[in-house]
C-alpha cells in the first residue's frame, strides 16, 4: 500500500467516531487542535509496543495488538483518574504487512477508543523492518485533581482493583480493559495511586518514593488470578490494575481490595508479611 | 544500561531546563500535566524518525539524530503558528547504544528544545534491535487562530521561507531549524500554511486540496538552495520551510519569498510556468 491510500484507510476506519467535544480538528492538518475546558488540567502520556518485544505477529492477532497499544496509554490516563479526550498513532510498517493486518489493527483499537470515547486525532507513518506502534493519550480531569503518585500517607489503606499475576501467569496475554471509570471515581477519595504495568512490587516502592513513606503488605489479602502464583501477582507485569492508597475514614468502595497499610519507615521500603520484599518487577532493558 | 539508569541520565541532562508555565508536572508520574491559558487552543503532532529509514547509526552524528528528531515535530508546531509547550520523547534503543550515545542524543535534542523553550515533559523506553524515536510535540496558540491549511483564496500570493532543495541536494543532511518565530508572527497575516516536509509539489497540492483551490507558481521565482537542481527545490523532502499563502493587500514580511498565486482552477492543480506540475514528493512507503 502507498502512503496516501493507508491514511485514506485509517480516516475510513476512524470515520464513524463521535466527534469528541474537545478536538476541534484531527486529522488531515500539521497538527490536531484542542480546545480545554476551562477549569481543567490535560493529562499526557505515550507507550510503544514493538514486535518481538511485546507481541509476536504469528502470535498474536492484529486485533488484540490493536487494543493492547490503545490499552497501555489508556491505563496511564486511568491512574491520573482523567476522562480520556484523544490519542495520536504512530505506526511503522514493514512493506509486506497486508491491508487485512492494518484494518484489523485499526479496528482493535477502535473498538477500545469507542468503548472509552476517546477520539482518534492523527498519528505518523513510517517504514520499518519491525512493527513499531507509539500511542499517546490525553485526558482531561478538574484542575488541580489528578491522582499523583506523591500524596500517599502513614495509614492510609493500600488498595488496587481487580486481581493480580493473570498476565503473568497466561502464556496467550488476554486484552485488559484499563480501569478508567474506576479512575474517574477514585480521583475524589484516594490520597495516591498510579496503574500496575511492570509488577506490584516495583510499582509499590515508586509510589513510597514518590510519597517519601513505606509499606506494609499482607500476602494472604493478595487477590491472585485463577492459575497465578503469589510470585506472579507480585512481581508480574502487564496487569494494569489500579494501585491506590485510601485515607483513613473513607469507605472502600466495592471494586476495591485492601493488601496493606502505609507506614512510616524508611521512604520505598515494602515489606511482604513483616520482610522486605525485593521489587523484582519488569525492567524494559533487562 | 538499566531502565532506571537510563531515566535518570534523562532527567539529569534536562535539569537545567527552566519550567514552562504550562508544564505544572513533567517526568515522575504516570502522565505529564499541563494546564492550559485560557482562551488558548493547544495544537499536538508526532513524528518519528527510525534507523536505516531516516537515518544511519553510521553516518550520522547521534547529537544531530536529537537535533532532528525534534525538528520534525517543531515544524509542524511552526505551520500551526504555535509557540512551543512540551515534548514526549519515545524511544527505541538496542541493547549496545552506549551511554555516550544517549548522552550526546539528548545533548542535541535538548539544545534545540531550549533555544524555543519547549520542555522535555517525558516519554516512553524500550528496547528494540533497531533506533525508533518518536516525538509528539504540544503547542500553544490564541483561540481559533491556529494557521490552518484550509484558508487560501483565489488571489492570495503563495510564498516561502528559506530556499529549498538543500536537503536533497546534500549527502550529508544539515540539522534545520524549524521557522518557529516566523510561523508564530505569519498566523496574524496569512489565509492558510503548513511546512514544506515532504517536498513543494505535493504540499503544495495538499495545501490547495485541503483549500479548493489551484495554484500557478513561476520557476523563476523559486528561491533554489546553492548546490541544488530546481527539481530538488520543486520534489525534494525535509526542508522544513514553511509554505503561506497571504491575502492581497498584505505586504510581504522579508523572510518570505513570493513564488506563484492562489487560482480558482480544478481543486489541487499545480500549475508550473502554465503546465502541470506531478506531486512527486516523498511517499513514506515508496
Amino acid at each position: 500500500m502507498r502512503e496516501l491510500k493507508i491514511v485514506q484507510r485509517i480516516a475510513e476506519l476512524a470515520s464513524h467516531q463521535k466527534p469528541n467535544s474537545l478536538l476541534i480538528r484531527g486529522i488531515g492538518d500539521d497538527c490536531a487542535i484542542v480546545r480545554p475546558q476551562e477549569d481543567a488540567d490535560l493529562v499526557f502520556t505515550t507507550d510503544f509496543i514493538i514486535e518481538d518485544r511485546h507481541f509476536r505477529l504469528d502470535k498474536s492477532d492484529a486485533h488484540d495488538i490493536g487494543h493492547k497499544a490503545l490499552a497501555r496509554s489508556l491505563s496511564d490516563l486511568a491512574a491520573m483518574g482523567s476522562e480520556p479526550v484523544f490519542c495520536l498513532v504512530s505506526l511503522a510498517l514493514p512493506a509486506g504487512l497486508t491491508e487485512a493486518w492494518l484494518t484489523k489493527f485499526y479496528e482493535g483499537l477502535l473498538a477500545l477508543a469507542d468503548h472509552f470515547k476517546i477520539a482518534l486525532g492523527g498519528g505518523d507513518l513510517s517504514k520499518s523492518e519491525k512493527v513499531v506502534v507509539d500511542v499517546m493519550c490525553c485526558g482531561s480531569v478538574p484542575k488541580g485533581r489528578a491522582i499523583l503518585r506523591s500524596g500517599a500517607k502513614h495509614g492510609d489503606r493500600i488498595c488496587i482493583t481487580g486481581k493480580l499475576g493473570g498476565a503473568a501467569a497466561s502464556i496467550w496475554r488476554k486484552p485488559v480493559t484499563p480501569r478508567v471509570w474506576e479512575g474517574i471515581a477514585l480521583r475524589d477519595i484516594v490520597s495516591a495511586g498510579m496503574d500496575i504495568s511492570d509488577g506490584l512490587s516495583i510499582d509499590l516502592r515508586r509510589l513510597c518514593e514518590a510519597s517519601g513513606v513505606a509499606a506494609s503488605l499482607h500476602s494472604n489479602q493478595i487477590p491472585i488470578a485463577e492459575g497465578a502464583t503469589l510470585k506472579q501477582a507480585l512481581d508480574g507485569g502487564e496487569d494494569y490494575e489500579l494501585l491506590v492508597t485510601l485515607p483513613p475514614g473513607r469507605s472502600l468502595p466495592l471494586y476495591l481490595t485492601e493488601i496493606g497499610v502505609v507506614t512510616s519507615g524508611a521512604p520505598g521500603l515494602v515489606l511482604l508479611d513483616g520482610d522486605p520484599l525485593p521489587a523484582t518487577g519488569f525492567d524494559h532493558f533487562n
